[in-house]
């Protein structure tokens, strides 16, 4: 197929020395710490997988990792205008999510809309908690893993001045994952991150800000997260069963809301890393494939080509196909409009999905 | 859910006698032949479940029984007004598929522009083929159960003006079974009609239509049949392996297509006294939510409430519940448009879909 | 996967003469005419593909097309003999269905009997209706396509003394489609067989047979069909929804059963020729992953690593993966037993299933 | 259904006294404390709902809560003892796992053998981590929620004697959670428990036992845990994508090996408090409906009637049905034998599964 988009894909800035080793063999993680700093680069494997435009995010913990204001925002607008420069010769091949500090959520609300009105770019993205330090701290900062500061969730309604922004703006906010340091991971680093630990602390963060009513008073906000929803799609129903009224009284969400209503008008989940057929069509069943996203993960996923055969040849309809793989995000991101210019309409002859040419039944793609 | 749309529902000439027997219980029977030709008297039952909007259909076989075209025109253009005066003063509640004699296709297509154009009917709908006697038989009619005259197959390229026209006038063609009277089904009546012979003999006409390359030559002709996909979905994979080309040259669909792309353009299926949710599902993941479309087969099927809590509550994402219960239709047939007029952009709250009211989990919704 | 076993696979004996052209192109019906009559020739292909044992079957339409008793009786004991021959020196790699003339009952019963306690036999095949010549057709001899004689389908209780005589013996009996050639198809010869003609008349001697109280009378005996269940699965619902007793009193099957409870206890359904991913996990969820069985359709499927491939690899539980490749067919059929002494609790080790050698993650295969 | 069987039941000895607050709304915490130590008047409304038996377990924290082995041991036994009293003259209705201490290894394989010898016990139930002292804890034992003490995960080769002797007996392990507080859960206590925070600390508990290599070297254990599979099964491609053995040298389980191996072989899911079709038919697809057993999660589930309902009607195949409710835990559990003595062939009929009887087509049972 062509015309694919992808939207959880990962770059570093070059003069930041980076330590893949959490996230590679060591083999592996130097073909990784090479490949993050390198955006045009890219192209080429694009164009060979079929692969129309990628949107960009400054890799995580990115400004998450700052825990003071002013560090974090100058490295969220150097990272921010950095790779808009980079971008800007290529409209039609990347869009970019802005990085951004979230100590000060005024600031936050700032660059946001410094990005989206200068630099076009499509949403925001951020990685998990922000960590701050003691002196910055707001009295509701948390204790978090790292012992010489505090952690911010984003469900404190302090953070309002945002998502009121990315509202007006009409742009998302994308939840992607960071590492962190438990005890219980140091003793078992296979688990840590993106087997297992990763899902399990977003998905917690996910759930506490939609269980805050951010979707009651910005009912237009969009939100994503990817690796086939953090865990959170599979269970559902028994999230909405336990979240019990009566139970819990205090719990800010609407009392007339499900989780599932969220999922139903607020929230996207993407493909990547989680290149698994069985799960994205128990996905399309349970969300609709309105709702659901391709992303490959580059480079934690090194290969653009092993997701791209996926998405090409994955059991789905060629209806959810076309959506999941690249007219969903035209819509959710407005990549139809200027610089991007994306066609919305482009049939399935102009992106090669379906018909007779080179197929090979048998082999499973149906 | 509130505004469920409906559209394989059949009404007869309050004139005609109809035996009902060959369709239900000689109890049922009574209820059919009352059901039958009361249009208006059907609000109560769709306000009681959620029912919008029918659209209608003069019930099979209509004047595809008909053998001479003058009888069979006087019948259809009968059928079309009677129900259009039937439905002018609720237009928000019925629309209608007009009924057209096939023996003479420009006469069928004139009759298609007339409902289209002085009735608002948004489609046309055949029941199976169309008998014809020997005296104005075509050359190319065929021998069929009927000993005393002939019957024709809509694949015939002499129907090209009528299909131009639909495609013109951006209407749609509904195909329905019709009762056949085969020895096999002789001895074993039960298996006669709804059970097994309508699909088998509709299925094979609607496949004579889709190869005979009339959505080569129509691309944007849009068709529909019912009961979940006349038994052709299960076996797409099957049939689009088995129409090698190689092995037949004279077939004359496109040699770049496979049905599985007519079925991603031009074709919708329809739910009709088929309330399976796993042939729901497997129709989901096979054409996508967009191409499914409900309907309840009333009055053969007598009761509209059985079919619309299956709608209601079967366990499908709301995101396609409001899909295929009513947008599909609304996009398909123009509700939005007068003098229907029905609202294309819902919402959930508005429709009771989702939200936490009167939800009994443990009750299978999800 | 090593240790598949595939049991839809046809033969041809070397003096018959065959005319693969219905069922290929003109390059593949030499490929096709060479492959039928070769036995033992396939054992190379089998041990490429890791297939350990295929069920032969004398091909469609066999004995069902002699309309004489003696002819066909004598063609289906020559077949038999003649295949058992070729297969005695391999008997852990092929198993046999009998071929069986069905116009006389009670030689029908005789000839399965042979073939199971002489050769060893695992069940018989029947290639849809008999063909009878006037001079020898009972009374309830139907008309069929061919106007020089009568037709026979095996839902007249004439037959109970074969399915007694199966169920004694605890074998199978196989339904397989066969050509006709009707009007309709004539004019549409891409329809006539494996497209769609086939599935069409077979489905509705199955469901003949099935509503005739065969399993009623006979409750342990077991059928088989192949192409992901000829159509029949997928409209399970709705068959059972019209099988309306009140409507149909002269239905001869009980009135406390569904056609679902048949298919939970008398039948199984085969893959051959039907590679599709999604009907597979349609047909796992509706009947359950004991009732389906691997089958390719040998050679009318040429190749046999088309099939292997979609077995091994397609996104289903390996728990399932194993047994429809393989363990079913060894409980249904007996396997474990002398002569063939296949494996029954070979692990996933043995046969080469799961584990992490050579796994591509991207390729989606789950 | 007749002749289902549930299996993650829990109960209290009636000297203890039980805050349900955590669990339950004031209301419903009432009748959750009066439920809890009735073990025979379960019988009625099992009888009602068709559960012929339920597996009991003392409830969590149980023995888990204990930081001192005598203490845990006594309250082990004496829980242990009194619910085998109480369903001794009930031995078709219940069956129990036996409640363990964990801080000893060695007496928590005694324990186990002579609850299974004296008592007939069919498993023990392990609830997440166990407290211990600092006095008494092991050099491995690990920092968690509770300043005072420590913890112990069962993925140390310390519980191999434990593993042994489970494997010996063949009774299997049932992983249940347990509450814990941290300071996220404390803001947020509606994520707390069975909503998010249960599986959140139990699934990375099973993760460390099963990547400890715990059936590479016990290959016949059996391991059960609830809720759909406490999110695992929906990750498990991801998981074992991301177990990259080059990556991870340190990490015991096999190399050969994939987490998808371990769910073929040696893990069970169930249902309880999971009553979601979807998540049901994505986990027959994922595991196969061999490894899937029902359970209620009573009186946490405060209605048999609920869960009942649902394993009855949901649309899965017949076949599946009688596996997961019923067939599945007789052969695990060995309920066939004395004193238990259910019928592993009962059928259908027997089961009131299937058939014509009282079936609403439209309701949405298929």
């Amino acid at each position: 197929m062509r015309g694919k988009i992808i939207l959880e894909e990962a770059w570093n800035l070059p003069r930041l020395s980076w330590d893949a080793v959490n996230f590679a063999s060591p083999e592996g993680a130097k073909i990784m710490e090479k490949a993050m700093p390198d955006i045009v680069g890219r192209i080429k494997e694009m164009d060979e997988t079929g692969i129309e435009l990628q949107v960009l995010s400054f890799t995580s913990p990115g400004p998450q990792i700052s825990d003071k204001a002013a560090e974090g925002e100058a490295l969220a607008r150097e990272a921010n205008d950095w790779v808009a420069e980079q971008c800007k010769n290529h409209p039609g091949r990347f869009a970019n999510f802005a990085a951004i500090c979230m100590i000060n959520p005024q600031e936050a609300a700032k660059e946001a809309r410094r990005c989206v009105e200068q630099h076009n770019f499509v949403g925001i993205i951020l990685n998990d908690y922000q960590n701050v330090c003691n002196e910055e701290a707001p009295e509701w900062a948390e204790t978090g893993p790292d012992p010489n500061g505090k952690m911010l969730y984003y469900d404190h309604p302090s953070y309002d001045v945002l998502w009121e922004t990315l509202q007006e703006l009409e742009v998302s906010v994308y939840l992607h994952p960071r590492l962190h340091h438990g005890e219980f991971y140091k003793k078992r680093p296979w688990l840590a991150a993106s087997a297992h630990g990763f899902k399990t602390q977003l998905a917690s963060h996910i759930l506490a800000m939609c269980t805050s009513g951010i979707f009651d008073r910005f009912p237009k906000l969009q939100m994503m997260f990817g690796h086939m929803g953090e865990g959170i799609t599979a269970d559902l129903w028994r999230l909405d069963h336990k979240l019990d009224r009566k139970r819990f009284p205090t719990m800010p969400m609407s009392n007339k809301k499900l989780m599932r209503d969220y999922f139903a008008n607020n929230i996207h989940i993407t493909t990547s890393g989680h290149y698994s057929t069985r799960m994205m069509q128990a996905c399309i069943s349970e969300l609709g494939a309105d709702r659901i996203q391709f992303a490959i993960d580059y480079p934690y996923e090194p290969k653009l080509s092993n997701g791209a055969t996926w998405m090409d040849t994955c059991p789905i309809s060629e209806s959810d196909r076309l959506k999941i793989a690249r007219t969903n995000a035209i819509k959710l991101l407005k990549l139809d409009r200027a610089p991007f210019n994306l066609k919305l309409d482009a049939t399935m002859e102009e992106l090669n999905v379906g018909g007779l040419q080179g197929h090979v039944f048998g082999i499973g793609q149906y």
